[in-house]
């Protein structure tokens, strides 16, 4: 357990984190045989997405299996990258959870660490909440929190809460909380619902899930992306953060979008986990936990010809 | 904090818990004004249901808003009910999270207690899990839980969780856990579904979630329900659940729809809530946990007044 005193301090004085921009990968959990975070290989995997090119790792997140991971676990992970010398400020943790109470309690923990924000998802477990709701969900949250540090990224994910993050709700939310709620992750695909927030709120972060639509965001405003299959290809992604404004710009984002739809229809999850496994020659790698199932031999086959004829 | 050492024990000799059947409350959880649980309350509430007819409590379900509690105050919940003399064997708490390990953590505490068993939902973050996922994830729950007391009763809420136990999975965990998986919970309001199951798995304990369809459910071999609107006319319930055979099974199961008919409409949580808050004269009692809200003045006059009209 690392010191939590410091969490305790909501002063003035206390710094806030810089916003996040850049490529953030939602870093994938490898597993052991008896399902136990291999934390060795997890360690190595994080390192090596800083060095090659990531600004910063979105830890804890849908592709890091994080809501399969118990909450002692989920501090247990960030306390571990932290210890290993991975900077707190590269980190943007995953701590929603349905209850106010485990929301404040992951964030409260994460934020001690001093990491640079935490994307939280919405109260999932209701279905048809309003506005309001998550607007007092949210706005307790950050109450209970009660830390400057605090840094909230929205986690929009309708495919797995059936909740969107309203324009009308985010632009409340910015308006009574202008230094806590400072960007969006938006996993939906819906360009449309990315570029009104763009449009709407200029200097909010908005990181869509999905570097084939980098191109087109970073031009509109975006912050930059975190994505599922930043896991196996975040060089390619970061030429593309890079170069947005260069020549190269529409190549790059042609081979970034290729490969991404080369490993969709495997699963996000599954398949980069596969492809990791592949490339480190470590078949424990495409481990999922309950209830995900890992892809079968053939699936694999099929995969892995896919992601090489997209040239990944 | 009370004894779990016994939970240790998972020899031959525990005895297992009895096959719950009859009328079970999924007791309301009141909150003070600082969202606290209001313990008193709460356990004035739960005797009385026990005294007014009620077989036993499904405390922390749903209706609960167990899933906007910490798991702290999960645990809290059920310690308070024992200490204050509800017999463990009339509880039946919902235990579940979307991650096996908090799972296994608030299964192993419920059953340490003595719980008569256990609401198990499936993890409800990832969508279109397989049949093959979710019976990973509970035969994991059960084998790390590893106590012969532990009675599972699958919690089945599409609605909520986008998820069904198909007939097919519950027949395969009947198949390798007999003495275990015992029962389920339907909450779907899918009569085929029901009476699929019932017919194809003869004493296995199914609750219909509505008393609405008790009388066609206990015909065709139903335990019993387990009803939102049981926290406000456990009575009624009662009597058709008591009657069903008998000369008024079908005015009774008439009444006692009527009154679900006009809850129904304003949501089941703030429904019955302002429903005890009214008869109490306590308004404290509709207060609801975010993201969830309460009724406001209008919407409550209709609910009362539709509830009055139904005759409850």
């Amino acid at each position: 357990m690392l010191d939590r005193k410091a969490a305790e301090t909501a002063g003035e004085a206390v710094k806030r984190p810089e916003k996040a921009t850049g490529v953030w990968v939602p870093a994938a959990t490898p597993f052991k045989a008896d399902l136990s975070i291999d934390f060795d290989r997890y360690i190595t995997h994080c390192k090596k997405l800083l060095e090659d090119g990531a600004h910063g790792l979105a830890v804890l997140g849908t592709t890091s299996e994080a809501n399969s991971l118990d909450f002692v676990e989920r501090e247990n992970v960030l306390e571990r990258l932290v210890k290993a010398g991975i900077p707190a400020d590269r980190l943007l943790p995953g701590t929603g959870a349905p209850s106010i109470g485990d929301t404040v309690r992951l964030t409260r923990h994460a934020v001690s660490l001093g990491v640079r924000g935490v994307l939280l998802l919405p109260p999932y477990y209701y279905k048809n909440v309003s506005d309001e709701g998550l607007y007092a969900f949210v706005a307790e949250v950050i109450k209970r929190v009660n830390d400057r540090r605090l840094a909230l990224y929205l986690y929009n994910f309708p495919q797995m809460t059936t909740i969107t993050w309203s324009p009308v709700l985010v632009g409340l939310l910015i308006q009574d909380f202008p230094d806590t709620v400072v960007g969006l992750k938006d996993s939906s695909g819906q360009v449309h619902y990315m570029e009104t927030l763009l449009e709407q709120f200029p200097g909010f972060a908005v990181f869509p899930s999905s570097e084939s639509m980098l191109l087109r965001a970073l031009r509109k405003g975006a912050a930059g992306c975190i994505s599922a299959t930043a896991n196996t290809h975040v060089t390619g992604i970061r030429w593309l953060y890079d170069g947005w404004e260069g020549p190269d710009a529409q190549d790059l984002q042609d081979m970034a979008a290729r490969v991404r739809e080369a490993v969709q229809p495997f699963g996000w999850i599954p398949g980069v986990k596969t492809i990791l496994a592949a490339r480190e020659g470590t078949p424990d790698w495409a481990r999922v936990r309950p209830p995900l199932d890992a892809l079968n031999e053939e699936q694999t086959k099929e995969l892995l010809a896919a992601v090489a004829e997209a040239g990944g």
